[in-house]
């Protein structure tokens, strides 16, 4: 089954940016798969879309074909939602009308048993005796931002962006979709492989490490079919852009479930294990870790190494944060005595000498004094990252309780200031800077962390999943020095 | 240092219910904890509020006295906010003044060093020796919300409810607050012990336990001055209380911070896991998974054993699933032929026939398969706790693109009986039924997953969260078998 055919780029044309498409079981139905992948279809209205369903004359206003056969222009692109014994048939009329690249939504294959094993090979033979390329069966569709297509029934529109993914789950990929564009991470491709068939992930990752507008390739694996191909593609694309996994599959219960799910092996968790490091790919083990990950990799420069700078206005947040750091592998670094003499000169004589620089109260908003901190930690020699965990931005309501209108503009002058200087000085020193969420009512506002996120700093809900984010950042880090760069 | 003096009730009273308060340090300047103080104490208007403060004639409206011994009135309890160089002569005005409760909030003392170490040893003496009992010093002050009273600065106003909270870091507390109510958890007393002097974690453990306001006791440690008393009174309430806390200090950093920040000695982490663990207390590692475990606690039945069904609409969130219930010790059950039978029924054929039952995109809202499908893990006798993880409720918006209002109608009746019914079945079979919030855009919309919560189903954000409430619940539920409940 392995193929290695190094698939023409004529092919991913017709696959991610078709002039038109047909929808082989397209539907009025609400709630059908057939009327959701409709609606996305004719959404940009920049392209021709074919309904082809035999009994109605027309779906959602465009008139309806009885086969793909009785389009009158040319199709490049099928996408097959009908029950999966009539799957063949429709393959088969889609190569008579030189259709050369689908998506087989339907399910009902290799992952129901020996039956429907047979169903799919059966697709397999006609594809290779015909030269049509093929996504699917059981896939939830795939996207593409920048040409506006979308085969997907359920996911509603993708923001555009930088990060494309391959998931061997439509469910979870949808999951990883919503989380990331919440996070404010948008997307360049979304493939559902499903049961992979003809086109398998390791297609999908080739075709992504060239592919211009993405710049970070993110995936959910239950199974490789190539895993000596994946490694290879991995070792040689990592380098030059990131590749962030979830490999499902660590535990005895999720391997069998995987089985009854598309049908793959999970494969041996210590050889993909050992191969993910080698090759410098990132894994992660859920959602919120792959959003958080690559919201700094997007964002942030890689740290020369693992000593962190911790900057905070409670002693408790400090411990607990020191504590998540050094349980994933970061050293909470002692301060050159020039930062020491810094903070000194600008924090209130209680605050903790020492690292975690506990601020005492002092809060970013109302006091430069939270800034001029900030600076000393990210001058300070000994420090490769900051994690800083302080209320930040300000509330205009909170403000106004505190402060008279002339007061309040200048914090915000001074909050734009200094935004702007620390976008600035994590550039210069290329050293990230991590805000994690504190608990303060004010910060708790989106607005406000919106102001942190627009200038590139990545939020997190606690300390621990920043803490996480810097472990992979190192790890990545070592990766490509140890690959010369 | 060490006093097991137990504290007699009327000091507790004067604590948490003064009819009375003072506050030396009130202060008209916002932002200023004086400020902060007073607006919290004089909010509920039910007791008598004196501010002390020999420069200004009156605070907040209030006439202001120059001292507690100008108060014509008897004090209850002296709130004392004013520099540390000052709060040993105030401490002494107020016991001629017949004070018997303080709450010292001014910092300075232990955790600065030895100077402060001769204050703080100051202010004991003072209290052993006129008969009076404080908090603090370096405390955030503490609240009750069935008297009303809250003498926390930043806080803001606490929800009531059964949880009562002593943290030995007023940050970190204020965070576990927010948190909290944010996950619908309300709280009855919250303690921030500051140094301890006088008042150790030890004494409020021990009144709490007691105390008919609160049902479930948490906690953030740094170092407990009390070590075996602790684990004494911990023994004796969490088979009637369950005790939830976050014990900082792991590692070498954070137990420094510990020391820096409240003069703790973090301790011997192995002597604390084997205590916890011998005297049920359940402990977490962070503000989130307490919220997660009390959650559980306060709305759902502890489970037999750890056999758990997971309900899900996707094969990939199941592997998921699968491997978060395993990683936490959980076993994935097999199901029981009855189950399978029940479930081939109500399902579409391409179910995953296992557990994780895998219902193939059929969402709780708009099929009643899949509350019967509920029914039937819940009726399962291998299964003693339920991971659902599928799009719930209805979303009106969604709906009426695909329904008519009859139809939607009859949606909205079908979803109210069977939220009643699962609350009821939860309870007849003592199972608890837990939900991971899917990523599907319907889903995320809080006001429908309020219907769950307030039927008690608590609402996740992820399979890893769930599967770790479900350990602690097995084990607490172990130590409650041993301990012959």
């Amino acid at each position: 089954m392995i193929q290695n055919l190094r698939m023409r780029n004529d092919y991913w044309q017709l696959l991610f940016s078709p002039d038109s498409v047909a929808l082989v079981g397209a539907s009025n139905t609400p709630g059908s798969w057939g009327f959701g992948i409709m609606q996305h279809l004719l959404a940009p209205a920049q392209r021709s879309v074919y309904p082809v369903n035999p009994t109605v004359s027309e779906v959602c206003g465009k008139a309806a074909y009885d086969s793909v056969l009785d389009i009158p222009n040319p199709v490049d692109l099928a996408v097959i939602a009908v029950p999966a014994s009539q799957v063949a048939g429709v393959l088969g009329e889609c190569t008579q009308k030189g259709v050369k690249a689908a998506v087989i939504i339907s399910g009902g294959f290799t992952e129901t048993g020996e039956a429907g094993r047979k169903l799919e090979a059966e697709l397999v033979k006609i594809a290779r005796q015909n030269d049509i390329r093929f996504i699917g069966p059981n896939s939830m569709g795939h996207a593409d931002t920048a040409s506006k297509l979308s085969t997907l029934a359920w996911t509603g529109k993708i923001a555009p962006g930088p990060v494309a993914l391959i998931s061997q789950s439509g469910n979870y990929g949808h999951r990883i979709i919503h989380n990331g564009m919440s996070s404010g991470i948008g997307f360049s491709k979304f493939i559902s492989t499903g049961n992979e068939a003809d086109l398998h992930f390791e297609d999908y990752l080739e075709y992504l490490a060239q592919d211009e507008n993405t710049r970070l390739i993110t995936g959910y694996i239950e199974g490789l079919r190539e895993g000596r191909r994946f490694f290879q593609l991995a070792r040689e694309t990592t380098p030059g852009k990131p590749i962030v996994v979830i490999k499902a599959g660590r535990t005895e219960e999720s391997a069998r479930a995987i089985k009854s799910h598309t049908g793959a092996l999970a494969g041996s968790e210590a050889a993909y294990a050992a191969a993910f490091k080698q090759a410098g790919v990132i894994r992660v083990d859920d959602d919120d870790e792959l959003c958080d990950v690559v919201l700094a990799l997007l964002n942030q420069p890689l740290p020369r190494s693992n000593r962190v700078g911790i900057l905070t206005i409670g002693g408790g947040l400090g411990v607990v944060a020191a504590e998540a750091c050094e349980r994933e592998g970061l050293k909470i670094s002692p301060l050159a005595t020039s930062t020491m003499e810094k903070l000194d000169a600008c924090l209130p004589p209680r605050w903790s000498h020492g690292n975690p620089v506990d601020m005492v109260g002092i809060s970013m908003a109302e006091n430069p004094a939270a800034f001029s901190s900030l600076w000393a930690l990210i001058e300070d020699e000994n420090i490769d990252a900051i994690l800083l965990q302080a209320p930040v931005g300000l509330d205009a309501d909170r403000l106004s309780r505190m402060f008279n209108n002339e007061e309040i503009k200048s914090f915000q002058e001074m909050e734009r200031r200094n935004l702007g200087l620390l976008r600035q000085r994590v550039e210069e020193h290329g050293k990230p800077v991590l805000l994690v969420k504190p608990a303060l009512e004010f910060a708790t506002d989106t607005e406000i962390l919106s102001s942190f996120r627009s200038e590139g700093i990545p939020v997190y809900p606690d300390p621990r999943r920043a803490a996480r984010v810097l472990h992979h950042l190192n790890r990545y880090k070592r990766h490509l020095k140890a690959a010369g760069k």
